[in-house]
Protein backbone atom coordinates (compact mmCIF):
# COMPACT_ATOMS: atom_id res chain seq x y z
CA UNK A 1 0.00 0.00 0.00
CA UNK A 2 1.38 3.24 -0.86
CA UNK A 3 0.27 5.97 2.12
CA UNK A 4 -0.02 9.54 1.48
CA UNK A 5 -0.29 12.07 3.94
CA UNK A 6 -2.54 15.25 4.50
CA UNK A 7 -3.42 17.34 7.29
CA UNK A 8 -5.88 19.38 4.99
CA UNK A 9 -9.40 17.48 5.52
CA UNK A 10 -12.69 19.74 5.23
CA UNK A 11 -16.14 18.06 5.50
CA UNK A 12 -15.76 14.79 2.93
CA UNK A 13 -12.77 16.57 0.75
CA UNK A 14 -8.92 16.04 1.06
CA UNK A 15 -6.55 18.68 0.15
CA UNK A 16 -2.86 17.37 -0.92
CA UNK A 17 0.48 19.79 -1.45
CA UNK A 18 3.77 20.37 -1.62
CA UNK A 19 6.01 17.25 -1.47
CA UNK A 20 2.86 14.86 -0.97
CA UNK A 21 1.46 16.29 -4.28
CA UNK A 22 4.56 16.12 -5.68
CA UNK A 23 4.88 12.45 -5.21
CA UNK A 24 1.12 11.87 -6.18
CA UNK A 25 2.40 13.40 -9.70
CA UNK A 26 4.93 11.30 -9.96
CA UNK A 27 3.14 8.05 -9.27
CA UNK A 28 1.15 9.63 -12.26
CA UNK A 29 -2.51 9.82 -10.65
CA UNK A 30 -4.65 11.06 -12.38
CA UNK A 31 -8.47 12.30 -11.53
CA UNK A 32 -10.34 8.98 -10.84
CA UNK A 33 -7.36 7.22 -9.34
CA UNK A 34 -7.99 6.10 -5.63
CA UNK A 35 -5.43 7.30 -2.80
CA UNK A 36 -4.99 6.01 0.89
CA UNK A 37 -4.51 8.91 3.02
CA UNK A 38 -3.79 9.52 6.68
CA UNK A 39 -4.35 12.36 8.73
CA UNK A 40 -1.20 11.45 11.13
CA UNK A 41 -4.00 11.20 13.97
CA UNK A 42 -5.39 7.78 13.50
CA UNK A 43 -7.55 7.80 10.51
CA UNK A 44 -6.74 6.03 7.21
CA UNK A 45 -9.17 7.51 4.82
CA UNK A 46 -10.09 5.63 1.15
CA UNK A 47 -10.30 8.94 -1.40
CA UNK A 48 -10.64 9.40 -4.93
CA UNK A 49 -8.83 11.81 -6.92
CA UNK A 50 -11.95 14.69 -7.96
CA UNK A 51 -9.60 17.83 -9.36
CA UNK A 52 -5.64 18.07 -9.95
CA UNK A 53 -4.31 22.09 -9.94
CA UNK A 54 -1.20 22.69 -10.43
CA UNK A 55 -0.08 22.95 -6.56
CA UNK A 56 -3.07 20.61 -5.44
CA UNK A 57 -5.17 18.13 -5.61
CA UNK A 58 -8.66 17.26 -4.09
CA UNK A 59 -9.65 14.28 -3.24
CA UNK A 60 -13.07 12.89 -1.87
CA UNK A 61 -13.22 10.78 1.13
CA UNK A 62 -15.32 7.26 0.26
CA UNK A 63 -14.41 5.71 3.11
CA UNK A 64 -12.73 6.57 6.61
CA UNK A 65 -11.24 3.92 8.75
CA UNK A 66 -10.34 5.12 12.56
CA UNK A 67 -7.56 3.57 14.01
CA UNK A 68 -6.92 3.08 17.07
CA UNK A 69 -3.37 4.26 19.08
CA UNK A 70 -1.06 1.69 20.67
CA UNK A 71 -2.36 1.24 24.17
CA UNK A 72 1.23 2.17 25.57
CA UNK A 73 2.04 5.58 24.47
CA UNK A 74 6.41 6.65 24.64
CA UNK A 75 7.46 9.41 24.96
CA UNK A 76 11.45 10.10 23.90
CA UNK A 77 13.40 12.94 25.80
CA UNK A 78 16.50 13.09 24.43
CA UNK A 79 19.32 15.84 24.52
CA UNK A 80 20.34 16.25 20.50
CA UNK A 81 23.71 15.53 19.17
CA UNK A 82 26.12 17.98 17.90
CA UNK A 83 25.79 15.98 14.78
CA UNK A 84 22.24 16.66 13.27
CA UNK A 85 22.55 13.46 10.57
CA UNK A 86 22.42 11.37 14.40
CA UNK A 87 19.10 13.06 15.21
CA UNK A 88 17.71 12.74 11.84
CA UNK A 89 18.12 9.45 11.87
CA UNK A 90 16.85 8.94 15.23
CA UNK A 91 13.92 10.64 14.44
CA UNK A 92 13.05 8.18 11.51
CA UNK A 93 14.03 5.09 13.52
CA UNK A 94 11.66 6.35 16.38
CA UNK A 95 9.06 7.02 14.43
CA UNK A 96 9.35 3.64 12.53
CA UNK A 97 9.06 1.45 15.86
CA UNK A 98 6.38 3.54 17.35
CA UNK A 99 6.44 6.35 19.80
CA UNK A 100 4.12 8.90 20.59
CA UNK A 101 6.19 11.88 21.53
CA UNK A 102 9.77 13.16 20.91
CA UNK A 103 11.35 15.67 23.18
CA UNK A 104 14.85 17.50 22.92
CA UNK A 105 16.18 19.07 25.98
CA UNK A 106 19.27 21.27 26.51
CA UNK A 107 21.04 20.14 29.07
CA UNK A 108 24.34 21.22 31.34
CA UNK A 109 26.48 19.33 29.08
CA UNK A 110 24.64 19.59 25.40
CA UNK A 111 26.75 20.82 22.39
CA UNK A 112 23.79 21.87 21.04
CA UNK A 113 22.23 25.27 21.84
CA UNK A 114 19.53 25.24 18.29
CA UNK A 115 17.44 22.69 16.83
CA UNK A 116 15.01 23.05 13.72
CA UNK A 117 12.35 20.83 13.84
CA UNK A 118 10.74 21.58 10.72
CA UNK A 119 12.93 18.99 8.82
CA UNK A 120 12.31 16.43 11.19
CA UNK A 121 8.70 16.75 10.95
CA UNK A 122 9.42 15.86 7.41
CA UNK A 123 11.58 13.17 7.90
CA UNK A 124 9.21 11.97 10.70
CA UNK A 125 6.44 11.89 8.12
CA UNK A 126 8.02 10.15 5.84
CA UNK A 127 9.17 7.14 8.38
CA UNK A 128 5.44 7.19 9.64
CA UNK A 129 4.22 6.01 6.08
CA UNK A 130 7.20 4.00 5.08
CA UNK A 131 6.09 1.82 8.14
CA UNK A 132 2.54 2.09 7.59
CA UNK A 133 1.40 4.00 10.66
CA UNK A 134 -1.30 6.40 10.78
CA UNK A 135 -0.23 8.06 13.99
CA UNK A 136 2.84 10.57 13.48
CA UNK A 137 4.64 11.44 16.58
CA UNK A 138 4.25 14.66 18.20
CA UNK A 139 7.66 16.32 18.05
CA UNK A 140 8.68 18.98 20.87
CA UNK A 141 11.24 22.40 20.21
CA UNK A 142 14.24 22.28 22.23
CA UNK A 143 13.23 23.05 25.96
CA UNK A 144 15.82 23.15 28.78
CA UNK A 145 16.46 20.47 31.17
CA UNK A 146 14.68 22.48 34.13
CA UNK A 147 11.74 23.54 32.07
CA UNK A 148 10.80 19.76 31.03
CA UNK A 149 11.36 18.73 34.82
CA UNK A 150 9.03 20.96 36.28
CA UNK A 151 6.25 19.84 34.18
CA UNK A 152 6.80 15.57 34.28
CA UNK A 153 3.79 13.57 34.20
CA UNK A 154 1.83 11.52 36.47
CA UNK A 155 1.10 8.39 36.50
CA UNK A 156 4.04 7.41 34.21
CA UNK A 157 6.63 5.11 34.07
CA UNK A 158 10.07 7.79 34.31
CA UNK A 159 13.45 6.24 33.05
CA UNK A 160 16.81 8.28 32.73
CA UNK A 161 19.47 6.13 30.85
CA UNK A 162 22.86 7.30 32.83
CA UNK A 163 26.34 5.93 32.78
CA UNK A 164 28.14 6.91 35.61
CA UNK A 165 26.57 4.29 38.64
CA UNK A 166 27.77 1.17 38.51
CA UNK A 167 24.50 -0.42 40.07
CA UNK A 168 21.57 0.83 38.42
CA UNK A 169 19.19 -2.33 37.28
CA UNK A 170 18.53 -2.87 33.44
CA UNK A 171 15.88 -1.42 31.53
CA UNK A 172 14.20 -4.69 31.23
CA UNK A 173 14.33 -5.73 34.99
CA UNK A 174 12.04 -2.61 36.16
CA UNK A 175 8.73 -2.40 36.68
CA UNK A 176 6.00 -1.20 34.10
CA UNK A 177 3.33 0.09 36.16
CA UNK A 178 1.80 2.20 33.83
CA UNK A 179 0.40 2.31 30.25
CA UNK A 180 2.77 5.06 29.45
CA UNK A 181 6.64 5.77 29.65
CA UNK A 182 8.72 8.39 29.46
CA UNK A 183 12.71 7.85 28.84
CA UNK A 184 15.23 10.47 29.58
CA UNK A 185 18.57 10.40 27.10
CA UNK A 186 21.13 12.91 28.09
CA UNK A 187 24.11 14.71 25.97
CA UNK A 188 27.63 13.07 25.10
CA UNK A 189 28.88 14.31 28.01
CA UNK A 190 26.02 12.66 30.08
CA UNK A 191 24.06 14.23 33.00
CA UNK A 192 25.59 16.38 34.98
CA UNK A 193 25.29 15.53 38.71
CA UNK A 194 22.79 18.35 39.78
CA UNK A 195 20.36 16.78 36.78
CA UNK A 196 20.71 13.41 37.97
CA UNK A 197 19.18 14.61 41.57
CA UNK A 198 16.55 16.90 39.67
CA UNK A 199 15.35 14.26 37.59
CA UNK A 200 15.23 11.29 40.37
CA UNK A 201 13.70 13.70 42.87
CA UNK A 202 11.16 14.12 40.05
CA UNK A 203 10.48 10.39 39.84
CA UNK A 204 12.76 9.74 37.73
CA UNK A 205 14.37 6.38 37.88
CA UNK A 206 18.12 5.99 36.67
CA UNK A 207 18.29 2.19 34.10
CA UNK A 208 20.87 0.30 32.53
CA UNK A 209 20.97 -0.60 28.96
CA UNK A 210 23.36 -2.78 28.53
CA UNK A 211 27.50 -3.39 29.18
CA UNK A 212 28.64 -0.97 26.55
CA UNK A 213 28.72 2.64 26.18
CA UNK A 214 26.24 3.92 23.74
CA UNK A 215 26.35 7.31 21.57
CA UNK A 216 23.11 9.36 22.71
CA UNK A 217 21.22 8.46 19.43
CA UNK A 218 22.07 4.62 19.84
CA UNK A 219 20.79 4.45 23.64
CA UNK A 220 17.88 6.57 22.90
CA UNK A 221 17.06 3.72 20.44
CA UNK A 222 17.83 0.99 22.37
CA UNK A 223 15.74 1.99 24.98
CA UNK A 224 12.56 2.42 23.06
CA UNK A 225 13.03 -0.67 21.27
CA UNK A 226 13.30 -2.47 24.47
CA UNK A 227 10.36 -0.28 25.96
CA UNK A 228 7.80 -0.91 23.12
CA UNK A 229 8.47 -4.79 22.97
CA UNK A 230 8.23 -5.03 26.55
CA UNK A 231 4.30 -4.13 25.54
CA UNK A 232 3.97 -6.26 22.71
CA UNK A 233 5.19 -9.16 24.15
CA UNK A 234 3.11 -8.25 27.66
CA UNK A 235 0.68 -5.90 26.69
CA UNK B 1 39.62 6.65 28.64
CA UNK B 2 40.53 7.02 24.70
CA UNK B 3 41.25 3.89 23.15
CA UNK B 4 43.91 2.77 20.16
CA UNK B 5 43.60 0.00 17.82
CA UNK B 6 46.64 -2.01 15.96
CA UNK B 7 46.36 -5.60 15.12
CA UNK B 8 50.19 -5.55 14.94
CA UNK B 9 51.90 -6.60 17.87
CA UNK B 10 55.05 -8.57 17.70
CA UNK B 11 56.71 -9.66 20.93
CA UNK B 12 55.98 -6.57 23.10
CA UNK B 13 55.78 -4.04 20.47
CA UNK B 14 52.63 -2.34 19.43
CA UNK B 15 52.69 -0.80 16.01
CA UNK B 16 50.34 1.81 15.04
CA UNK B 17 49.75 3.15 11.49
CA UNK B 18 47.33 4.62 8.89
CA UNK B 19 44.32 6.54 10.54
CA UNK B 20 45.02 5.35 14.00
CA UNK B 21 48.67 7.05 13.96
CA UNK B 22 46.86 10.26 12.02
CA UNK B 23 44.81 10.03 15.41
CA UNK B 24 47.54 9.81 17.63
CA UNK B 25 49.18 12.67 15.88
CA UNK B 26 46.23 14.53 15.91
CA UNK B 27 46.20 13.91 20.16
CA UNK B 28 49.74 15.22 20.21
CA UNK B 29 50.91 11.85 21.38
CA UNK B 30 54.94 11.94 21.75
CA UNK B 31 57.71 9.57 22.98
CA UNK B 32 57.05 8.61 26.45
CA UNK B 33 52.86 8.81 25.91
CA UNK B 34 51.26 5.86 27.90
CA UNK B 35 48.21 4.57 25.08
CA UNK B 36 45.51 2.02 25.96
CA UNK B 37 45.36 -0.07 22.84
CA UNK B 38 43.24 -2.87 21.59
CA UNK B 39 43.74 -5.48 19.26
CA UNK B 40 39.89 -5.89 18.52
CA UNK B 41 40.31 -9.81 19.81
CA UNK B 42 39.95 -8.78 23.52
CA UNK B 43 43.42 -7.94 24.61
CA UNK B 44 43.65 -4.27 26.49
CA UNK B 45 47.20 -3.23 26.27
CA UNK B 46 48.70 -0.32 28.66
CA UNK B 47 51.39 1.00 26.33
CA UNK B 48 54.07 3.66 26.06
CA UNK B 49 55.60 5.28 22.85
CA UNK B 50 58.83 4.42 22.32
CA UNK B 51 59.22 5.85 18.79
CA UNK B 52 57.44 7.90 16.38
CA UNK B 53 58.71 8.03 12.46
CA UNK B 54 56.80 9.63 9.40
CA UNK B 55 54.22 7.16 9.01
CA UNK B 56 53.95 4.77 11.88
CA UNK B 57 54.91 5.09 15.84
CA UNK B 58 56.10 2.52 17.92
CA UNK B 59 54.69 1.41 21.58
CA UNK B 60 56.00 -1.12 24.40
CA UNK B 61 53.54 -3.03 26.74
CA UNK B 62 53.76 -2.44 29.68
CA UNK B 63 50.67 -4.25 31.36
CA UNK B 64 47.96 -6.63 29.16
CA UNK B 65 44.36 -7.28 30.50
CA UNK B 66 42.38 -10.10 28.61
CA UNK B 67 38.49 -9.18 28.56
CA UNK B 68 36.35 -12.37 28.23
CA UNK B 69 34.45 -12.32 25.49
CA UNK B 70 30.68 -12.01 26.20
CA UNK B 71 29.08 -15.40 27.15
CA UNK B 72 26.24 -14.84 23.81
CA UNK B 73 27.32 -14.44 20.61
CA UNK B 74 25.20 -13.26 18.20
CA UNK B 75 25.86 -13.64 14.50
CA UNK B 76 23.44 -11.12 12.19
CA UNK B 77 23.22 -12.27 8.99
CA UNK B 78 21.21 -9.17 6.73
CA UNK B 79 20.17 -8.51 2.89
CA UNK B 80 22.20 -4.81 2.52
CA UNK B 81 19.66 -1.95 1.17
CA UNK B 82 20.43 -0.43 -1.92
CA UNK B 83 21.52 2.63 0.22
CA UNK B 84 24.74 2.50 1.43
CA UNK B 85 24.63 4.92 3.70
CA UNK B 86 22.07 3.19 5.75
CA UNK B 87 24.01 -0.49 5.47
CA UNK B 88 26.88 1.90 7.06
CA UNK B 89 24.91 3.31 9.46
CA UNK B 90 23.50 -0.31 10.65
CA UNK B 91 27.29 -1.69 11.21
CA UNK B 92 28.06 1.26 13.49
CA UNK B 93 24.94 0.32 15.51
CA UNK B 94 25.60 -3.46 15.62
CA UNK B 95 29.02 -2.59 16.89
CA UNK B 96 27.80 -0.52 19.11
CA UNK B 97 25.41 -2.66 20.73
CA UNK B 98 27.77 -5.68 21.06
CA UNK B 99 27.74 -8.29 17.82
CA UNK B 100 29.90 -10.75 17.27
CA UNK B 101 29.42 -11.12 14.08
CA UNK B 102 27.87 -9.44 10.82
CA UNK B 103 27.29 -11.49 7.29
CA UNK B 104 25.92 -10.07 4.32
CA UNK B 105 23.66 -12.06 2.03
CA UNK B 106 22.13 -11.72 -1.53
CA UNK B 107 18.55 -12.66 -1.99
CA UNK B 108 16.03 -13.07 -4.30
CA UNK B 109 14.83 -9.70 -4.18
CA UNK B 110 17.69 -8.45 -2.96
CA UNK B 111 18.65 -4.90 -5.34
CA UNK B 112 22.30 -4.28 -4.25
CA UNK B 113 24.24 -7.61 -5.82
CA UNK B 114 28.28 -5.82 -4.69
CA UNK B 115 29.22 -4.75 -1.34
CA UNK B 116 32.71 -3.23 -0.49
CA UNK B 117 33.42 -4.49 3.10
CA UNK B 118 36.51 -2.38 4.05
CA UNK B 119 34.51 1.13 4.77
CA UNK B 120 32.25 -0.86 6.91
CA UNK B 121 35.24 -2.62 8.64
CA UNK B 122 36.69 1.17 9.21
CA UNK B 123 33.20 1.90 10.53
CA UNK B 124 33.00 -0.92 12.97
CA UNK B 125 36.64 -0.54 14.45
CA UNK B 126 35.41 3.36 14.91
CA UNK B 127 32.65 1.93 16.73
CA UNK B 128 33.99 -0.35 18.84
CA UNK B 129 36.43 2.22 19.93
CA UNK B 130 33.73 4.63 20.88
CA UNK B 131 31.55 1.57 23.13
CA UNK B 132 34.85 0.89 24.62
CA UNK B 133 34.58 -2.69 23.46
CA UNK B 134 37.92 -4.75 22.97
CA UNK B 135 36.02 -7.46 20.39
CA UNK B 136 36.22 -6.30 16.67
CA UNK B 137 32.77 -8.01 14.91
CA UNK B 138 33.80 -9.97 12.37
CA UNK B 139 32.20 -8.65 8.99
CA UNK B 140 31.94 -11.21 5.85
CA UNK B 141 31.62 -10.95 2.29
CA UNK B 142 28.68 -10.70 0.39
CA UNK B 143 27.34 -14.33 -0.03
CA UNK B 144 24.06 -15.95 -1.57
CA UNK B 145 21.46 -17.02 0.44
CA UNK B 146 22.05 -20.31 -0.59
CA UNK B 147 25.75 -20.65 0.38
CA UNK B 148 24.74 -19.03 3.77
CA UNK B 149 21.88 -21.67 4.65
CA UNK B 150 24.40 -24.85 3.79
CA UNK B 151 26.53 -23.51 6.43
CA UNK B 152 23.91 -23.41 8.97
CA UNK B 153 25.73 -23.62 12.30
CA UNK B 154 24.48 -25.98 15.27
CA UNK B 155 23.21 -25.77 18.83
CA UNK B 156 22.51 -22.32 17.80
CA UNK B 157 19.22 -20.22 18.51
CA UNK B 158 18.23 -19.51 14.58
CA UNK B 159 15.32 -16.64 13.99
CA UNK B 160 14.42 -15.26 10.75
CA UNK B 161 12.89 -11.81 10.71
CA UNK B 162 9.89 -12.16 8.30
CA UNK B 163 6.98 -10.15 7.31
CA UNK B 164 4.23 -11.70 5.40
CA UNK B 165 3.21 -14.19 7.88
CA UNK B 166 0.17 -13.39 10.27
CA UNK B 167 0.54 -15.51 13.12
CA UNK B 168 4.58 -15.36 13.77
CA UNK B 169 5.33 -14.96 17.55
CA UNK B 170 7.63 -11.86 19.00
CA UNK B 171 11.16 -12.43 18.93
CA UNK B 172 10.86 -11.85 23.07
CA UNK B 173 8.52 -14.66 23.44
CA UNK B 174 10.52 -17.28 21.78
CA UNK B 175 12.57 -19.83 23.81
CA UNK B 176 16.51 -19.43 23.69
CA UNK B 177 17.76 -22.25 23.98
CA UNK B 178 21.73 -21.93 23.35
CA UNK B 179 24.11 -19.48 24.01
CA UNK B 180 24.46 -18.50 20.80
CA UNK B 181 22.01 -16.84 18.08
CA UNK B 182 21.58 -16.27 14.53
CA UNK B 183 19.26 -13.75 13.20
CA UNK B 184 19.00 -13.46 9.44
CA UNK B 185 16.91 -10.20 8.19
CA UNK B 186 15.63 -10.01 4.60
CA UNK B 187 15.91 -7.48 1.53
CA UNK B 188 13.34 -4.64 1.37
CA UNK B 189 11.10 -6.84 -1.02
CA UNK B 190 11.46 -9.48 1.60
CA UNK B 191 12.28 -13.10 1.48
CA UNK B 192 11.06 -15.54 -1.82
CA UNK B 193 8.45 -18.15 -0.62
CA UNK B 194 11.59 -20.41 -1.46
CA UNK B 195 14.36 -18.98 1.05
CA UNK B 196 11.35 -19.29 3.83
CA UNK B 197 11.07 -22.57 2.83
CA UNK B 198 14.82 -23.26 2.95
CA UNK B 199 15.46 -21.07 6.07
CA UNK B 200 12.75 -23.35 8.28
CA UNK B 201 14.24 -26.20 6.47
CA UNK B 202 17.03 -25.22 8.00
CA UNK B 203 15.78 -25.07 11.72
CA UNK B 204 15.11 -20.69 11.27
CA UNK B 205 12.44 -20.01 13.35
CA UNK B 206 10.46 -17.31 11.49
CA UNK B 207 10.11 -14.41 14.44
CA UNK B 208 7.90 -11.27 14.55
CA UNK B 209 9.38 -7.83 15.74
CA UNK B 210 6.18 -6.18 16.34
CA UNK B 211 3.28 -4.43 14.29
CA UNK B 212 5.09 -1.57 12.48
CA UNK B 213 6.74 -2.74 8.82
CA UNK B 214 10.22 -2.33 9.57
CA UNK B 215 12.76 -1.16 6.85
CA UNK B 216 15.77 -3.94 6.57
CA UNK B 217 18.27 -1.93 8.77
CA UNK B 218 15.84 -1.68 11.42
CA UNK B 219 14.63 -4.23 11.69
CA UNK B 220 17.91 -5.69 11.98
CA UNK B 221 19.06 -3.28 14.74
CA UNK B 222 15.64 -4.11 16.53
CA UNK B 223 16.25 -7.72 16.88
CA UNK B 224 20.11 -7.18 17.83
CA UNK B 225 19.01 -5.05 20.43
CA UNK B 226 16.32 -7.64 21.32
CA UNK B 227 18.36 -11.01 21.47
CA UNK B 228 21.18 -8.68 23.23
CA UNK B 229 19.35 -7.66 25.88
CA UNK B 230 17.37 -10.88 26.53
CA UNK B 231 21.08 -12.15 27.75
CA UNK B 232 22.03 -8.89 29.37
CA UNK B 233 18.77 -9.19 31.58
CA UNK B 234 18.61 -13.51 32.17
CA UNK B 235 22.36 -14.42 31.25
Amino acid sequence: MQLFYSPNIQNNTIRIEDEEFHHLKVLRKAVGSELAVTDGKGNLFSARITEIAKHHCLAEIENTTHVEPPTHQLHVVVAPTKNIDRIEWLVEKLTEIGVAKISFIQCTHSERKVLKTERLNKIALSAMKQSLQFYLPQLNELQTFDDFIKATPQNTNLFMGYCETENTQHLLSQPFTYQNSVILIGPEGDFSPAEVQAAQKAGFEAISLGANRLRTETAAMVAATLINAKFEVNP
